[in-house]
């Protein structure tokens, strides 16, 4: 059977999307596997599929490149927004997406018919130690002293619905993060393993990350990991809270509030190109 | 303006291609290096252009991933013919094709109107040390002994149009290439560097083997590699001349002949999917 589907990358997080709100996409556990291949197939970090929804506007299924089902992808998630405004499934600069995390909410910026820029309510962070999770003897960990193969690091702690380490330094661009990012990944106090973000404060309204995702090593972005940097930051008074803050990551930049008790995510969510493939059911 | 694309493979060396006989591309070489990123872009090892010629049946003119412009690729060429067949621009299953290492013939294997496979002449190789180039003491360089930061190879050049060290040896699967492909390309005997190939020789009409690319690293594929890996099996008795050889590489199988003075490869041509990709000229 033949597939039509869009190519579209957030802050240079990419998958490819198809629009199944009225066609069948069989097995698209295997499909994501095959069509994430960058030789051999469509090339993506996965598929995501736009699906009827009975509890909100839209429902966003996404597999990984392994063929693996996500939660929710911070990028991922504009992007649909983007897709189901300019194919008319939902007509509304503000929408709702079910997700495996819950419904989200979303805010579209429309410029001449098209979005632009896409605003996600990513929930509220959690600093108890128990949630995150941390095996340590407070109840939270925020500049907290933690020693990594032979280096003691200040580190503070966020769960944004996954683990986040983050840690306040200079010279990230330096730093080899391939050699680091692993201890932290593997560190006996985090027993779910973590997210770890290193980042400089350019300004109390500009940071610099990079990040290691447990299980990916580095990437271009991770939108989690940028809010769980932001809320850091105003736990440790480098940034204040309910004001914008752009983070520069390696993709491109994101602009970050922690208001009252949740935090949203603002990007960019690019349509690429539109392709068909064939393939075998 | 609206591009439309062609995502064709060839054991894993994937370009995005291009029907440009009666559209006008502009600016190709900034264009390959946009759409050959995995991440922002479509995803390629490069741009190939379908061209008019006056000297052939078409003509192929390629650029790699950073924009430079190559002279002709094995793998490559093979989806030329496909798709010129494929696409009407020339329906014959003998073709000849304009690149910038000269005409090149092809011999397609059309089954229920599409191309399932190519027949590529890729020339002569050559054995002189000059030519290859190496700085030697002999004429030629067959099972010579070559020190390699402290080990001794034996090892046969070959040019294909371009250099190659080919190694017969056991235990590819379990060699760390990444340290011992850039002692190669970096060996002062190589005036202008060199491709290694390191090989097992699992039958007299069968080779496995693993490629070192000057400038690119290890790699899926490469065609020039297989070719000098059969000539330097023939003229060490591993192979017969003449005869069809099929050599196994990390992307997929090639078979080679050596007959007479001239190389033969053939291989698959895969369209992956179709795309339309709007640009700012």
């Amino acid at each position: 059977m033949q597939l039509h589907f869009y190519k579209m990358q957030g802050i240079g997080n990419d998958y490819v999307y198809i629009n199944a709100m009225e066609t069948k996409v069989p097995n698209p556990s295997a499909l994501s596997k095959t069509v994430s291949d960058r030789h051999f197939g469509i090339g993506s970090d996965g598929l995501i599929l736009l699906l009827p929804s009975t509890v909100a506007d839209v429902r966003m299924q996404m597999f990984n490149a392994d063929g693996s089902e996500g939660k929710m992808c911070g990028n991922g998630i504009r992007c649909v927004g983007k897709l189901a405004y300019e194919l008319d499934i939902c007509k509304s600069e503000s929408m709702t997406v079910e997700t495996l995390s819950g419904i989200k909410t979303l805010k579209l910026q429309v410029e001449d018919g098209k979005v632009s820029s896409v605003c996600v309510d990513m929930g509220s962070p959690s600093m108890e130690i128990e949630k995150i999770p941390v095996r340590y003897t407070e109840r939270r960990m925020v500049e907290a002293p933690l020693t990594v193969n032979g280096t003691t690091y200040s580190v503070t702690c966020v769960s944004m619905g996954n683990p986040h380490a983050v840690i306040f330094t200079d010279g990230i661009d330096e730093m080899e993060l391939e050699k680091i990012g692993p201890q932290f990944e593997h560190h006996e106090i985090f027993p779910e393993s973590v997210n770890t973000e290193f980042v400089e404060a350019l300004g109390d309204h500009l940071l610099k990350m990079r990040v290691w995702e447990r299980g990916s090593g580095e990437t271009l972005a991770c939108g989690t990991g940028a809010c769980a940097v932001v809320v850091a930051a105003c736990l440790t008074k480098r940034c204040p809270r309910g004001e914008d803050v752009d983070v520069l990551l390696r993709g491109g930049k994101l602009t970050i509030r922690w208001d009252n008790d949740r935090v949203w995510m603002t990007g960019p969510a690019e349509l690429v190109y539109t392709g068909d493939i064939e393939i075998v059911e």
